[in-house]
C-alpha cells in the first residue's frame, strides 16, 4: 500500500492528532478555568467544539499507534470517508468558534473598559490562540486524508 | 478528458462561480451601503474578504464561458495548483469573516441595545447570512477542484 504521508496509520498522521489533542485541551483549560466564559455565546461554542475535538483527536490517534506498531490496512472506503468528513466538519468549526471569540474579543477591547478586565482578556486570547493552532492541525489532517482517499 | 463535475471549465463551476459572484455582492452592498461598518474590525474584515471574492470569482466564471463554449484543456498542473489554492485560501477568509461578523452580532444584541439600532443590526444579519452562502459555494468549488487534481 501506497501510504500518503499525514493519512490515517502513519507517524505524520499521530503526530498531527498529538498537537490537535494538545491545543485543543490547552484552549478548553485557559477558556474554562476561572474565568467568566458563560456569558458570551462565542465561547461557549469555543468550548463546545473544543469538548468534542480531543475525544476525536485522542480515538484517531490510537488508531494510528495500533496501526504503527502492530500494522493495519485502512484501505476500507467507510472508515476513510467517516475520518475525512469527521475532520472537516470538526476543522469548520474550529475554525468558526476560533474567528468568533477572535471577533468578540476584539470588540470587547474597543468597548468600555470594565466589560474586558486585562486578566481575563488575556486568557480569552491564549484560549483563541490555541484553538486556530488546533483549527489548522485538523484542516491539515483532514486534507492528507482527504488526498489519500482521492489518489486511490 | 474525463472531468470532474464542479471542476474548473464545467458547467456546474460556472454556476456555483456565479453564485459566489452574486452572494459576496450581495454581503458587500448590505454591508456597506448605508450602514456604519467601519466602527467594527469584524465588519471591516467582511467587506474587504468580499471585495477580493466578487473579482476572483468573476474571472473564474470567465474562464469557464471560455472552456465551455471554445473548448479548453486545463491538465496544466501548474494553473489547477493556483486554482486550488486559491479557492481555499478565500473560502478560509470568507469563513473566518462571516463568523467573526456573527459573533460580533451577538454580542452587540446582549450589549446595551444603542449600540446595535434594528435598522442596522438587520443589514449586518443579511450581509453576514450571504457571505456563509458565499463561503460555502467557494469551499464547495474548492473541494470539486482538489478532488479533481488528486485523481489525475
Amino acid at each position: 500500500m501506497d501510504e500518503t504521508p499525514g493519512s490515517v496509520g502513519t507517524t505524520s498522521s499521530l503526530s498531527l492528532r498529538l498537537g490537535q489533542a494538545l491545543f485543543s485541551s490547552a484552549s478548553l483549560l485557559f477558556m474554562s478555568v476561572g474565568v467568566e466564559f458563560y456569558s458570551y455565546t462565542a465561547f461557549c461554542f469555543l468550548v463546545t467544539i473544543m469538548g468534542l475535538v480531543i475525544p476525536w483527536s485522542c480515538t484517531l490517534a490510537m488508531v494510528d499507534v495500533y496501526c504503527i506498531f502492530v500494522g493495519c490496512s485502512l484501505r476500507l472506503p467507510g472508515l476513510m470517508v467517516i475520518v475525512v468528513v469527521g475532520d472537516m466538519v470538526l476543522s469548520i468549526l474550529s475554525l468558526a468558534a476560533a474567528c468568533a471569540s477572535a471577533g468578540v474579543i476584539d470588540l470587547l477591547f474597543h468597548l468600555d473598559g470594565s466589560y474586558c478586565p486585562p486578566k481575563f482578556c488575556g486568557r480569552y486570547q491564549l484560549s483563541t490562540s490555541m484553538a486556530f493552532l488546533s483549527w489548522f492541525l485538523t484542516a491539515s489532517s483532514s486534507l492528507f486524508n482527504l488526498w489519500h482517499v482521492a489518489s486511490w
